[in-house]
């Protein structure tokens, strides 16, 4: 099958064979996202010879059980032991010994096919075209801050990015009726959460010390530190970005100011599947290009250009 | 000024004064809405002599901060004394001094005008209109639900009732991502949940023990039973009625079960017009009827009705 490849630090399109799946089930993957996680591993983030990508919807063609094939589906990206600690007390995002789709030791999506257990699809509605599906994903990872922070409707709420994650985490953290801003550095960024009534901030306009929830959406260090600075004493930070290299951080103001630190990843897909069924969640305007499989390695050159939104590769 | 004025349970349209207001705002009412507390008072829920109401949308006419002079506005209904330890606390409407608008030893908005202090009135966006601004005050009742208890995307919620006010509690759950399920007496409440793709359960099909946040809004009896024994053991019972006389309880089972029950009441309105700004929350559907003031007896008993949605009243 075709699939693009990635091994010391270089991409292409290559013929690999089609993956073997055993217990688990074959998906033929009908879009595939690249996200800011693909870019890094790219650069060295992590060490991973493999097929990258881990954002996508297709159709599950082999399946131990057989009530799943033909299913449309979208998949976590986590597959865990189950028997572990971790597992065992429900958290097998965490699980110790997982793999993760095109990210830890499995083969991605960028590709024809690709596999997954069982236990990590969820089965799309009809309602939900591809083109939104696809969204799944990030759409849980900008889930999970609801998950892990009470965030009230009367919060005064700060989102620092607003790329390809930063978008989601807007229009999730927007449904809580809290007070948000938003800082984005492009203008269509901005042009496009004007579109859904979300408020942005210009960055000099951000007061210090004042924001009841802070979250840092865009991995840089400027980013970083207009956030830290943001929060108010007692005030939570929420860390939604993969960070190269090392983020050396001064800890001190947050002992002071009484800061919970929350460091947040992955989510749940079910709500997010709820969520674009009932528009609660739209998708419209955040699709930067498509492009072919064979083309994969131009596509990774346009999601890397500064300000683009998502770029979709379709095998 | 005409008025709707209640005394002795009975209900009657009378020409009285014009309110004073020192210090305060006065308002001319554009719309007002009748509530279920408003229903309750006429049943004798809690004693009240002047003009009930408190749901309202209006022109501030006169100020003592004249820059608020022509806004147009809503209005929370609790004035506070500012002074004592729960308002210094924080919380003004529990203010042990406080007036209750249309409720306690304050009259209301079924009327051609009503003050309220100034710290009370929100102005009203542009782009809301009169017809939803009116829902102002129920949308931050259900809000209050968000503000108390973390509901978790992955949460199985129930909702057991879908009137005037559970509709709005209904489409604010639904914003949190969680797998809501709303028991709805009516075919209309039903069929109006339906359209904002919020998933509706039959009685019968409830299973006991099981949901994880269980929301009560029909003021009954059987639809509180119901809402009691569907709450898992360690969950959440949310109380969003008012209950009329006396609600014996046997709490052990809440006990047994480590159920944490909270009363919900009035909350906040900045998060509430937020959302009725972005849209996250919509009224359309939600009128029964609209009176004008002269036939407000008329407006009552239709309010009245079995399943009858919000009926407005226009001076």
């Amino acid at each position: 099958m075709k699939a693009l490849w990635l091994e010391d630090r270089e991409l292409a399109v290559r013929d690999i064979e089609a993956p073997a799946h055993d217990g688990e089930a074959l998906v033929r993957v009908r879009l595939s996202g690249v996200c800011g996680t693909d870019l890094e591993l790219v650069r060295g983030y992590y060490p991973f010879t493999g097929v990258p990508g881990h954002e996508f919807v297709g159709d599950v063609v082999e399946s131990p059980d057989p009530s799943w094939v033909g299913a449309r589906a979208v998949g976590e990206i986590n597959a865990a032991c189950g028997e572990c600690e971790t597992c065992r007390r429900g958290h097998p995002t965490h699980c110790e010994r997982r793999t993760v789709l095109g990210i830890v030791a499995r083969n991605g999506v960028h590709a024809e096919y690709a596999t997954l257990p069982l236990a990590n699809l969820h089965r799309v509605p009809d309602s939900v075209p591809d083109e939104a599906a696809v969204f799944t994903e990030p759409l849980a990872a900008a889930l999970e801050i609801l998950e892990q922070v009470h965030v009230l409707p009367t919060d005064r709420v700060l989102l620092v990015g607003a790329g390809r994650l930063g978008q989601l985490v807007a229009q999730v953290l927007a449904l809580t009726g809290a007070d948000l801003r938003v800082v984005a550095r492009h203008e269509r960024q901005r042009d496009l959460l004007a579109t859904r009534g979300i408020a942005v901030i210009a960055e000099e306009d951000v007061e210090p010390r004042r924001w009841d929830v802070v979250v840092e959406a865009t991995g840089s260090p400027s980013g970083f530190e207009l956030a830290r600075t943001a929060v108010r004493p007692r005030g939570t930070f929420v860390l939604k970005s993969t960070y190269r290299g090392d983020l050396t951080l001064d800890m001190a103001p947050f002992v002071v100011d009484e800061i919970t630190v929350v460091g947040s990843r992955c989510g749940p897909f079910a709500p997010a599947l709820r969520l674009l069924e009932r528009g609660g969640v739209v998708t419209d305007g955040l699709v930067e290009a498509r492009f072919k499989l064979a083309d994969a390695v131009d596509a990774f050159a346009a999601a890397a250009k500064p300000g683009a939104m998502k770029v979709l590769l379709e095998p």
